[in-house]
Formats: structure tokens, sequence, C-alpha cells
């Protein structure tokens, strides 16, 4: 289950325990969680982490083969997710604390910075490998974030990216020990809290306009 | 007041010796100046810099301010001199003397390269603080120079470089010494001159015609 | 004349021996080995190389002065062939043994990674230099792999770079001694050789569905 926390004016918005799949439930939690964190005009930002050997496994896909007649709405769930982080009116990194695969790692590619863990957990699109191409908002997404180098090296191989090559290839702007990845992550953003939430909103969804636009299908 | 100046094919135009805010009367010249830099045929390139402390501070706020009313206009005129610049048919670099803030930070990523002086001055897009979110043709030719982490870095953040950290994350080619400055922006260009205008001018137009195209509305 | 060879699962297609210009009939000779590779489901891959010292020369610029009447429909051929390396359905890489100039410059782009000979041949773009602006097509294949700061010092410089720039600029992802390279270029794709063509198909023409569209017209 979600959860979030105040540190000072960042909120840090737990991903849960588990895998952390994009549940409808826990696309509501999450939904929930960033309307808090985007209300009002106090100084906030936002780290979002799980807290334990994930950060996200993405899609929900026991889920989706139970309601396979939902896979169209659930996806643009999904999207509008990926399109609202990717335009949050807030400063907002990921922690990357364990694996992130798929529609995880595209989560934590919507946001404005990404710190991983150096020595576990695996930063991959496994699109290539589980014959599930990337739709044009997903792929619009992860390329207005990287190098094209950077796009194909990662989403035409399937490859899994440990900490310190998902760095040096750009995946993630920085990496940390376990034990200090939460509170690297908070100072990446913590001196960013005060920006206005109109302006910086207004600045992501005209820098990311074609993605978000592609998102929202 | 600009001052454009001869050495061999590379003209140089000094912005100015204050601020070198984009007054309407400071646009006027530079355009005077950059008709005489592509006028004719003979070997050409530009070099753009201040002779102070400042490179530019970009718009005029005094003049907006007194000016309300005009200030549509006003933006679109800067926005022609920014895609008359991204799409000059001669080469073009910016030796960054000095701070180069907001409009006048563009200026110089519209130029095909910048050099920086190390020691001093900022580059700084500060919109993110001052409230005035980038237009979709300012974003647009920012993004069109930089990789997608330096866009993030530096578009919403505030955030004010010094030289080298300019270098590192790419908003500058190099970077320089004051006093080898001018030299080292000549020599970036100087074998360049050559090119046939038109040439180089549709090759830019080409590569650059989305961003063009949205400063031109 | 291009010929096919098999290494396992990786296809070698040999451009020629001598500057593997793009002629009406090596157009269809590399389209009908590239059937060849494409066909089936079997695993594999695709590596370009040339045999002497050229990988290609681009544009058969005597071919096209003897047919300047099929000027268009020739440069349409030359876009379809960029076009479909660039979406094609399984890993490629150009293993550039030598000069690779224009539009053999380009093919090399349009493959999924590029392997350079470190110690002679260049990689460039003459277009600034012989007054052949790119087409809209050719520009967006380019800029679709590069970063700006690279597809700039590429594209409107004519500049020649040897194997060790090249990969410093990013315009290839590795060098190799001569020895080596076309073994280095295998080791890049043959554990890439069993994805699903359909799926890494689909994830590549979405990926570069803008340049594709643009090479085709």
């Amino acid at each position: 289950m979600p959860a979030l926390h105040h540190q000072d004016s960042v909120f840090v918005l737990d991903l849960g325990a588990d895998e952390n799949r994009f549940s409808p439930d826990w696309l509501d939690d999450v939904h929930a969680a960033l309307d808090t964190v985007v209300d009002g005009s106090a100084p906030a930002a936002l780290v979002t982490t799980g807290s334990a050997r994930f950060y996200s496994n993405g899609l929900d896909l026991d889920w989706l083969s139970a309601h396979g007649d939902q896979a169209q709405s659930y996806v643009a769930d999904v999207q509008a997710l990926l399109a609202r982080v990717l335009t949050l009116p807030v400063p907002a990194v990921a922690a990357v604390n364990g694996h992130a695969f798929g529609a995880g790692a595209m989560l934590a590619m919507a946001h404005d910075f990404r710190v991983m863990r150096a020595d576990r957990g695996y930063f991959c699109f496994p699109e290539a490998d589980i014959d599930i191409p990337f739709t044009a908002g997903m792929a619009a997404l992860i390329q207005a974030k990287l190098t094209p180098s950077a796009a194909i090296a990662s989403m035409t191989t399937g490859r899994r990216f440990g900490g310190t090559d998902a760095r040096d290839l750009g995946l993630v702007d920085d990496v940390a020990p376990e034990a200090e990845l939460r509170d690297r992550a908070v100072e990446r953003v913590r001196a960013l809290a005060g920006k206005d939430r109109g302006t910086l909103g207004a600045i992501k969804s005209t820098m990311f306009a074609a993605a978000a636009a592609a998102l929202h299908g």
C-alpha cells in the first residue's frame, strides 16, 4: 500500500513493500497521495521509493489477465498517471531502491530526477523480451528523458542495468548506497520545494507537451 | 550599444558594455549587424560577446513594464531574433564573457556553439523562480540544443551555472580564461567561414525547423 | 557487390570492396540481402561492413549525373532503404571499417549501433561543403540518433571524424582495431538475435516514427 510521509517540505511517497504493481487500487492511492502533495501553496517536493526489494514492477499482469476486457482503459489509466508525474507542478525525484521494471521504470523516468541504489536492483525495460511493444505514449515519455543512444540501448535490448551502469548510460542521474539513498534523493529536491506550482507546472507541461499528449492518447 | 568588428573573415558583434538587455533599439541594432554579417558571399562567421560583466540579461523588463500593451509584439520580436540566429546562414558562436540570464542565455543557445569564461559569470534560466514560464518557442529552442537531462537541470531549477558546471552539463561546449575567450571563440568558427550561405542556412533551417516554427508562433 | 554471410545467428552483409556507392543495382542487392535476414523466425541479427577501404561513400553521383531526370525517385529509393534499416525487425550494427561519407554515414546511423575502426577511415557528413543540404528525412534520421551538440558538430561543419573522435562525440558507440572490428560488432548483437521480429520491429517503428515518416516523404 502506498503511504505518504513528510520530511519538512519534502513528501516521501512509499510505493509499497512488495512488487508495487499498478493495480487499480494502487493507482487510486498514488493519485490521492499526489493530490495531497500538490494541494495548497506551501513549499513541497516529491520523493517516491519502495520499502523493500522493488521500486515497482509496473503493470499488474495478474489483474490484467483477470480483466482482459478492461485492458484498454487500464493502460489509459496507467498512462494518465505517467503524464501526471511527468508534468507534476512540484519537483519530483525517484529514489530507485530496487528493481524498476517496465511501467515501474517508466514511472521513475516520469520524475524530474532519478537516484538509484548502487549495489542491488535492476532498471529494465523488458518490452523487447516479453513481446509487449511500447505504446506511442510510453515510448515518447522515455525518449523525452534520454539521449538517443541511451533510449536504443535500453528500449531495444531488454537489458537489465544495475545502478552504476544505469547512471553511466544516463538512465538515472546518480547512485547512492542503500543507507543514503532516500536522503540523497531528498537533498536533490529540497532546495527546489519553494517553486511556484503554477510556474513549474507550466514549464514542465510546455517542455513535455508532446509526450504528455501521446500519453493521454 | 551593439558594435560590429572585423577579425579577418570573422565578425565579432559586441553586444554592449552594460546588461545588454533586449530593448527595441538594441534589437534593431543587432538585426542591422546581422544584415552586415550575412550580406554578400565572402567568407564570414559570427562571434557575439559582451564587453563588460554581462553577456546579456535578456528581456528589457523596464521597457516592458512601461509598455505593457506592447508585450505580445515585443516577445514576438525577441523570438524572431532568436529564430534568426538559430538558422543564421553563417557559422555562429557565443563567447559568453559574463552573466547570461533568461533570454540572454537563450540568445547564446541559439548559436551553433558556446564558449564561456571559466572563472566568473553565470549561465541561468531563472524562469522557474521569477514566475515567467518559457513560451513554447523558447522551450523548443533550448530543448533543441540540450540533452533531456541538461534541459531539466537548467529549465526547471533556476540554478545558476558557472562556466565549468555549464560545460560539464553541456550548456556550453567549452570554457576559456577571460583573456583567451574571444580568440577561442574565433578559432571555433574561423575555418568554417567559407561555407556557402545558402547551403548552411538550409541545413540549419531543416535541422531546427520545429523550433524555428515555434519561435515564429 | 554486396554479399551476405552467416556467422551462427548473425548475418554479416559485406557492402562491397570498393566505394560501395548506392547504385540502383546495389540498392536492389542490399534489399534482397535484408529480405533473407528478416525472413523466417529463427534468431537473426545484422552486421554490415565493407571489405576494403570504404564502408560506403553514399550516393552514386556518377549514376545520378547520367540520370538526372530520375533524381527524385533515386533519392526516394535511398531514403526507403534508410527507413528500412532504421526500423529493421532484427538487431542491426554497422561495423564501420573505413570511410563512411554522406548517405554512407547515414546508412551507418540507421543501424541500432555503430562500431568503427580506430586507426583509419573517416566518418563525415560533407553536405555543408558540397552544397547539398540534407533532405528533411535525412536530417531527421541523423538527429534521431545523436545528441543536439553532436548533430551540430557533424552536420554543419563537414568535419571528418576519425574513429576515436567519432566515438568521443557519440557518432559511433565503440571503436576497435581493424582485426577485431567485425567480431566486436558481432558480439554487440549476437545475444540480441533471439528477439521476436514483430516486437522489435514495432518498438523501432514506434521510437522512430517521425524520422521514418520523413524518410518516406
